[in-house]
């Protein structure tokens, strides 16, 4: 079979492997050709081609980003996107389609799925909130960069009586908040998930500093809100794409903090070191049995499925599933969170 | 309430984490007594107790080891070590007891059940192989630990056209091999879930040294075990305790490999590096959010029972469910190993 | 005799292990009793004071900060600083005093042992800007987390076609600037010690991205400026305490590449992450190193000097020596970076 | 100018960035040609070659290893080695050749220049003993592999009351053991410098063990032996090329110290880990200077010298003055391990 292999949205840890388990599936155990694609949709649209040989996965498996590189392009939005497409894969004589990608790649994908392609997607987002897998490739690496750099602003706030906020990613979700918030031992934890009242967070950093403490963490998503009709007004200010502005919610919650209750406050923005550099071995292996687990589904005739781990199994879920829904961060953790604060 | 706190066995990453957490929920949340045990049951037979306070658990959550200490003691098999424990427990009017440890202490806390103590386990041990949860406490830093040491074992396979033998715990079952082997990007993984037939070993990587490559990277689990009838005869050494010796197999293994390939085979022995160092976000929040799981249980009176990890919900096992089982790599994990190669 | 300590100025990853060496080889090796002041400078003046003990110290050499605190406190600039400082010295009669600091703490350290306190200072600064010494604690492991964001962003660079821009610490001085420029494979490197010419950067880059490369990194230290009269204005903005305000000229250069390129380029500020957590083997050296040297020098006798390291040798320069003077990266370091791009 | 380029001995991280450095500087700067020599004198001798391009450099830089290849052989000790080497740089028209090696790659070098060939050499080793030059490739790293072991294994030493014997490596010179000794705060350590008395060792961990603490680390370089007429007789055990065998010493000194003191003592020998992986920034840098400044000083003429690295400046250091040369670790830094046990 020739099968299509494409990489879409922001790169992130794991996505290589991902590509030499597709790779190395497809040549050795059932002889299939490979089939490259450059920079995501983009290269389709463009024919930005590749065969993939054993040669070009030599080493990948340690390495970050995507060696077929990916850019934030959507071929359904695009004037005459949707018959370049399907033009390429014509001309590529393309019998399956194996897509690597988050939100944007997913809904990309089902759009060509209704056009007749055969499509397996893979689902990878550092901010983990794709429906219906536990895990997405990027998301474990980017928890351990922003837990590290927790640890390291952890020492400065204590040596110095400080209030260090932090602002980590995560639009829709608090996937990397909340797990980072807890592994670092953060004070507070904003999240999208629960719209925060700067009133009750003055009040417990005074108590705190006042009583037993000289400093504090706050960790907040880019994504997270003050509540509706609380002290604090606020909302989210988009860029060009309507995406959350980076950086935006952190700087004002850090402003509000020192202002009202006079401390020395600092704000740091981990921004991009949070996607990128060699993937944890759980990024790895996942976009390892991924990549497998791709290949195999479309051997034995199982498309319009996105790869999934559920209770540590590999499973597949029909792409419909999961259209078009957010995965949040449960109560059960959001609690873990709070209690030990 | 009075609750006994200890953590047995070998020590790994994150029983602080956990031990921090039954703090924190104890004193905050319902305001109970946490008493802790010095060295495991031995501190329990000793009467060697502290009371925990906030400060005992100050910045402990990045580091390794357990601040409680630990021992391989097991009182059920120490005369008059049952009677010891009881006493303890009696004079210090514990009510109920949170163990922290692997396959022996669940084993001595199933033993101390029968008494009528009530229990709450928390299951740790780098190898990954206590039944009734998807991880326990240690296992991701082990995996971490290993995989970095084969990538930096696998630039000098390269450069010297070797064969690198690397032996990695695991006595009964091969999770750090068989995850450690994917992620690193090993050519092959000896488990002791498939005992290995020597003969295809040296088969495969005389063919893979003469067509494509020019270094292998060999993992091997310390319980890993040939095939039986096969060309290579071996059982396991066992130490005093019964336990296998580190370093036996993967000596033979890499003697072996030499003898009949003629390649340059160098052995690498990890370790006790596997069990110790600060421990990825992963064990930090299993650990968390056990321990609060822990306290949480006590507190609505459901005790004899280990928290587990499940679909990454944490969940109450029944200790008896899990006496005398051992959690074995799947077959679809071994698989990818293989697959990869 | 009685010896005062104290780490003044901002905290970086190395002072522990100066302060353990001040009190190991201080009780053991002399039998002195070491008085810390806490928060630095501030300490002095409040007497806010502690007689340090070998459980003081214990575990301290993997942890970044201060466990001292730290202040940016200038006694001599505030109403009665220095009069308060030296009715702390002799309440608590000491002999001499050990000021661990940067250029701020050097300063106060010399106003101090004009009025007779006898001083042996110890040099800090991730900036590596103090004169008189090869190197000084904290400059090592925040080239090293320099390097290692430098190493993530790269595969996001490469992935997404883009130019990302970093910026570094170093506001006189451009030392992690061009050190992590170099290790991670930088292409432009914009140092305090050569204004840039933006028309030369934007050809240079326009010439690479043209001809043979999809990406660049540019590494900006904080203090970095144009060539006057040249096409970019900017004058350094500066914080209330007329320090350079971070983040203002990566955001300048990163908005004048995007304009006048047109290339996708994105900002990372590194930020506080650079002063934090866990120390580098060299640092850890450097504070022990420095910290047995300056109780050797206090018991010899030799006052108001500055350790140093020189030619890999632990050395003492007079104070007077270094006061004002800023080290600069030199020439052939520079030229290392360049020539590599 | 046609100009040799191998990687000889031992492999090591940072010598990719001396390799990249030479290539970027040699068709940059000058326009030379560069020709690389596969698996060190060998490829020279079996003139096995390519000619270096840019492409062979990308990405480079954070790996470990040599891209070239290497291999421990001793054209002068061949049998027409010398013959075919002078062969091989004849028919490629070599006009002067860059060696990156250790002691046994220099001394071969040495004996080719005397055949007229012009030399220059870069120094490597993770031993550090290459006399003439404060830092020689691969060393750094090293160091910061042996100290996270030491780091890992203090928390299994301090939890179980333990121990903890760590062999490293270091044949004739203990740089290894002694820095990365003082930064992981070992209780003793061992180098070949200081023969040691095994009756004070003891002593010394009895009286540790009883007065203060529970848990000892001992470092031990593999070239470390007891003091003549000591109480332990041991003689360096030694491989089939006369080199010091791994985990000999190691392995006495550990049974020594059970034996006599009962404690629970185990060993870590840390073998191959340390000469592989990602070189730190300081090994990144020092091999992109030296690699700079070998096409330098051939490009001016400057042959038959060795790269240095002398109070943080590289110079060149004639070839002869190095030759059958260790550098010894100095007295004031053993003393700083000594005192700060």
């Amino acid at each position: 079979m020739r099968i299509g292999l494409l990489t879409g949205g922001g790169d992130c840890p794991g996505l290589n492997a991902a590509i030499r388990a597709v790779v190395k599936q497809g040549l050795g155990e059932y002889g299939h050709t490979i089939i490259g694609f450059r920079n995501g949709w983009k290269g389709v649209v463009d024919g930005d081609v590749r065969t993939m040989s054993r040669e070009d996965i030599r080493n990948v498996l340690p390495q970050g980003g995507t060696l077929l590189g990916t850019a934030r392009y959507h071929p359904h939005a695009a004037d005459g996107g949707m018959d370049a497409v399907m033009a390429t894969l014509e001309a590529e004589r393309i019998e399956a389609l194996i897509c690597i990608g988050g939100d944007g790649t997913l809904h990309a994908a089902n759009k060509v799925a209704e056009n007749g392609v055969k499509i397996v997607a893979i689902p990878k987002t550092i901010d983990n909130d794709v429906a219906g897998t536990d895990l997405s490739i990027g998301f474990h690496t980017a928890v351990n960069i922003a837990t590290e750099a927790i640890d390291r602003i952890h020492t400065t706030a204590e040596s110095h009586n400080r209030v260090m906020v932090v602002e980590v990613m995560g639009r829709h979700a608090g996937w990397i908040a909340v797990n980072a918030g807890i592994a670092g031992g953060a004070e507070l934890v904003l999240a999208p998930e629960e719209p925060f009242d700067m009133d009750r967070i003055i009040k417990f950093l005074k108590h705190r500093h006042r009583s037993h403490a000289n400093f504090s963490i706050v960790v907040v998503a880019e994504g997270a809100l003050p509540k509706e009709g609380s002290s604090m007004q606020y909302e989210a200010q988009l860029g060009k794409f309507g995406e959350i502005i980076a950086g935006a919610i952190g700087e004002r919650v850090a402003n509000e903090i020192a202002t009202r209750t006079g401390f020395d406050t600092r704000l740091t923005i981990l921004g991009h070191v949070q996607r990128g550099g060699t993937p944890t071995p759980t990024d790895r292996i996942l976009g390892s049995r991924f990549g497998v687990a791709a290949v195999d589904a479309i051997s034995r005739g199982e498309t319009n499925v996105m790869t999934a781990l559920r209770n540590e199994e590999v499973v597949l879920v029909p792409l419909e599933e999961i259209a078009g829904k957010v995965k949040h961060v449960p109560e059960d953790l959001l609690r873990v969170a709070r209690v030990l604060a």
